[in-house]
């Protein structure tokens, strides 16, 4: 099978390393010459919307993904017209829009925090406050957002960022910050992994702890009942990730990722199929692995800039994944998995010391 | 870091496979244009003996290795003289030729089965019978060896082997075939895997039980111990691969692999660090991961042809890994591990039924 992936970055990359295993070979689109997927995979090199590229990419593929859900509607139009496309569109147009998304949850039941759509400065001022206003689409890892905490916060909010269409989300007192990765095949068939304990920084995943320490039974099903609502309501195929907030016994739905997720690249060593294969094998239309637990493990992010491979293969049990992409201030550049027995905090503090 | 690798089929393509995390780049030289590495490293085509293949790969890597060892004393030496190689060509040497190998192991205070150098028909006369009688060199997958039972099976057996240097081994009733896996770092650190038995059919192997069952401790010990004086003796960097036949609680050495092992494919699953990784951690100077055990299991060969992938990726704990190899009568195309839980006759009996 041939798997064309809209984004040739590290997601893109770790799917093709998946994907040679089961003799599936993928061809990426990237602006980028130097995509670091380039060396696992096909690169054609394109804008995501260069009607050539997208084309190019059709031809090489038996089906179409994406690495990230931002991707232009006409674009996913044009290749739905060549060649299968999945997830569906229709799963990236809610994903693009933030209060689409909270619409979709609210209609399936699953909790979220109060929200409102916001389309002008005037209509900041009902509350509720505290709050977070979101740009409704293209916000991720903490952009497009602001907290606001009072009615000074709001004043010039609209403004500030950018008058575009807005969210105001009512801020909410949560215990912890939960994913779960989810993955339904063709035939309709899901598969949930463990809810995941996730660590932000500057709106940046820091560090995942997988499974969630003490998240019990009752929360792991009733987080599956949510991504399996979302799934089979727009008849997904492929992996989903659903982001939560833990409150007490609640979870309230804070967004949702159409594709392969940071939280999840645990998977590769702690879970019995990774979140890369399983998409791989949905989307070619492959029964499913099982999303079984092989070990705990903690997955600490490299941001900006990654230490010495030799100091992060030295640390007990740690799993080094490097993305082969230059340093840059806030950019993800690679993550280590050190699985039970070893020692992630040493590797956090290798991360943090660059 | 970038690694050489003198030779392009499915050891190379999984040593590249399992580099890309760790920013190890992988070129290889092979005579094929459609060497299977190619798909995930770097190809050069030429002969291994190709004085400007070898000087590119030279070129291309801070350090070569091997995926086979039959590779040509000339080719070593030319490579050696302008980057490191690792493991030590003296390994290879000692690999390429039974003899060799097997007064190696007796110097060592290794168990082997009896054996003699057979230079003429008539050095056949003298016995033991029964036994195996092998070319010195070039052999491998059960080619290039006859069993002799009695004399009437000696007749005429040098010439049908084609004059060469042979070996002549007593046939030893074993209880089971195992091999075990072991790597040395560069700073003389080593790590050994589980034994492992091993199921052979028309001389190539069809099957891998990790770890080997009810070995035991002892056994174990022995088997580390050997592994370890030959990569002293040898001072080798790398992985290595011992074949042992068991007899009650002795392990008597068939022969040593100075490479990455068909019979250590398990570990991508099974063990905590790969073989694979290992091998390359090495050979790059890296720490060694640890070899622990991280659940226990099958690996199944697929000879000739792979079974449907749909029908591979069906069974449960089936991790499918193809080379993309056209298929080919007792050609190794892929294998399949089946880790704890799953059903490994059912990928065994897809693998026979192709």
């Amino acid at each position: 099978m041939r798997v064309g992936v809209l984004g040739g970055g590290q997601l893109a990359r770790m799917l093709a390393l998946a994907g040679h295993p089961l003799g599936i070979t993928c061809t990426v689109l990237d602006p980028a010459t130097d995509a670091c997927a380039g060396a696992v995979a096909e690169l054609i090199v394109g804008a995501y919307d260069s009607v050539d590229g997208l084309d190019r990419l059709a031809r090489s593929s038996d089906v179409v993904t994406f690495e990230f859900e931002s991707v232009p509607a006409a674009s996913a139009e044009r290749l739905a017209g060549h060649v299968a496309v999945q997830p569906p569109p229709a799963a990236l147009e809610v994903a693009q829009d933030r209060l689409h998304e909270k619409r979709l949850f609210a209609e399936l039941g699953i909790e979220t925090a109060p929200f409102r759509a916001i389309g002008s400065q005037a209509e900041l001022d009902g509350g509720p406050l505290p709050a977070v206003l979101k740009t409704r689409r293209l916000g991720y890892d903490g952009k497009g957002q602001r907290v606001l905490r009072d009615a000074a916060d709001a004043e010039g909010a609209f403004a500030a960022l950018g008058e575009l269409p807005l969210i105001l989300e009512g801020l909410v007192e949560f215990d912890r910050e939960l994913s779960i990765v989810a993955v339904r095949a063709a035939g309709g068939e899901v598969a949930c992994y463990p809810l995941v304990e996730n660590h932000h920084r500057e709106g940046i995943l820091r560090i995942t702890h997988a499974p969630a320490p003490d998240a019990g039974a009752a929360l792991q099903a009733l987080a599956e009942r949510y991504a399996r609502l979302v799934l089979e309501r727009l008849e997904y195929v492929g992996v989903l990730a659903l982001e939560l907030f833990q409150v007490g016994d609640r979870l309230l739905a804070n967004e949702m990722a159409p594709r392969v997720h940071n939280s999840g690249h645990w998977t590769i060593e702690g879970a019995e199929t990774s979140q890369f294969e399983n998409h791989l094998r949905a989307v070619c239309g492959l029964p499913l692995g099982t999303p079984e637990l092989r070990m705990p493990c903690t997955m600490v992010n490299l941001i900006g800039a990654a230490p010495a491979t030799a100091e992060l293969a030295a640390v007990t049990r740690a799993h080094v994944h490097l993305y082969g992409k230059a340093p840059r201030p806030g950019r993800k550049v690679g993550h280590v998995t050190v699985t039970r027995g070893g020692d992630w905090e040493a590797a956090a503090a290798l991360a943090d010391a660059v």
